[in-house]
């Protein structure tokens, strides 16, 4: 059920140590979280006739098994954990070759945009909910 | 007893939701580690008879309660959660004036480098933990 | 004249191959010159009465002398080598201790933003070019 | 003869002016020169019996004809435009659809490195010159 995408080590996202530096493994998440919600045809940043909508993090945690260098390929899996009535949490496992080298999970809140004011959390609309729900784990359904 | 250092958001670290994107806030946590370390006379990246010695992450996370914007200051509290025999843990609380923003805990392993196999956890060395213990923090001591 | 101010290296502006990798050097002259703008009461992304004013970068130049590595200190200094109508161009020259170590050179002009279309060039307002004129240099006067 | 590769824009290349921050641009030329390498068997990072060689740039140029916004999709062609005895400079055009974006311009010097001194420039070997010598523009051959 798990949605999947690659991505090779940038040379920029390594560091003096040799390996990819933690915050690529962030940025691959995101960048595999964006792609999956594409792929349903649903975007991080939509607009609808009320203006602009985002989902801005308010929770990410990674866990590292293992480093990987410059040019490593490595496998993003990317499944729902849970879905709220405002909120989406996303799981993602990164292998490299047979290896597990990390597991991410971040929490992102469906909001309504503004250019003066904070954003402004609002229930995830039901187009955007169906789309989402038939990738929830089995484990987030039990 | 927390060591404390401001940070300024960047322009390239705004997205198009208008708002400092959350990988910011880790770049901006790990920065004021490294900024922690020097103040105590040690690196993460330090060279000793035996070779060149590194701290990679094995855990981060962040939890966002509000948003912040282009130019705005924040205060970022760094402390030692816990010492363990092989890694540290640090805490991060970012505040833009009395409004708390964010924290963050990220868990570093002490770890000998080499140019070829992946890095080897070690034992934090006395001198190093000698410099860290002082700024543990009282629950963790409990 | 010029406008000076330090940064230290990153560890995660670091790269596999040991040194700062180029990008922090463009990075580091973006917040400089947002650093300098602030210093004269201007801000590379305001608001007036019309909306929202930008200045997107449309030339950057950068040519890089020596390497420099993790925990380095830079110092960076500013100047305006060319203020147009709708556009100026800045000058950042990098030094590590007495060693100079890049050059850049980028070139915004000034924009109005909106939401739907392109950002659309302007003419420079005059509060604006009134606190950059006395930061142009010499010899850019002859 | 020029090598093509697609990149989208991701959402934390995006700033508060909602378009693609400069530096996006350079990072994705960045990430193409490094795929072209591979699509000859060369890398930027290579090991050969006397240790490491890598190609830090000593020039990079960039100049933008129009904005791009997340999500948006960049074809960018990468050429090479000099192929000197030590350096070899690449050229990039972005263009978006049939609109051109941005092109830019990176020089690259061949070089040994050392964990301790300075990376020493050392004249491109013979295997990856022949390599790169096909792809050089039929401009640069007058």
């Amino acid at each position: 059920m798990a949605f999947h995408t690659q991505r090779r080590v940038e040379f920029r996202h390594t560091d003096a140590a040799g390996i990819a530096h933690f915050s690529a493994f962030l940025a691959y998440a995101e960048e595999a979280e964006h792609e999956f919600l594409r792929s349903l045809g649903l975007s991080v940043l939509m607009r609808d006739e009320q203006g602009a909508l985002s989902w801005p993090r308010v929770s990410v945690r990674a866990d590292f098994q293992g480093a990987v260098r410059f040019e490593d390929e490595l496998d993003i899996a990317v499944s729902v954990a849970r879905l709220g009535a405002k909120s989406v949490t996303y799981q993602f496992q990164f292998t490299h070759g047979d290896r597990p080298v990390a597991t991410a999970e971040t929490t992102a809140v469906c909001c309504r945009l503004s250019t003066t004011g904070p954003p402004q959390s609002i229930a995830i609309p039901a187009w955007a909910a169906e789309k989402l729900q038939p990738h929830v784990t089995d484990d987030a359904r039990d």
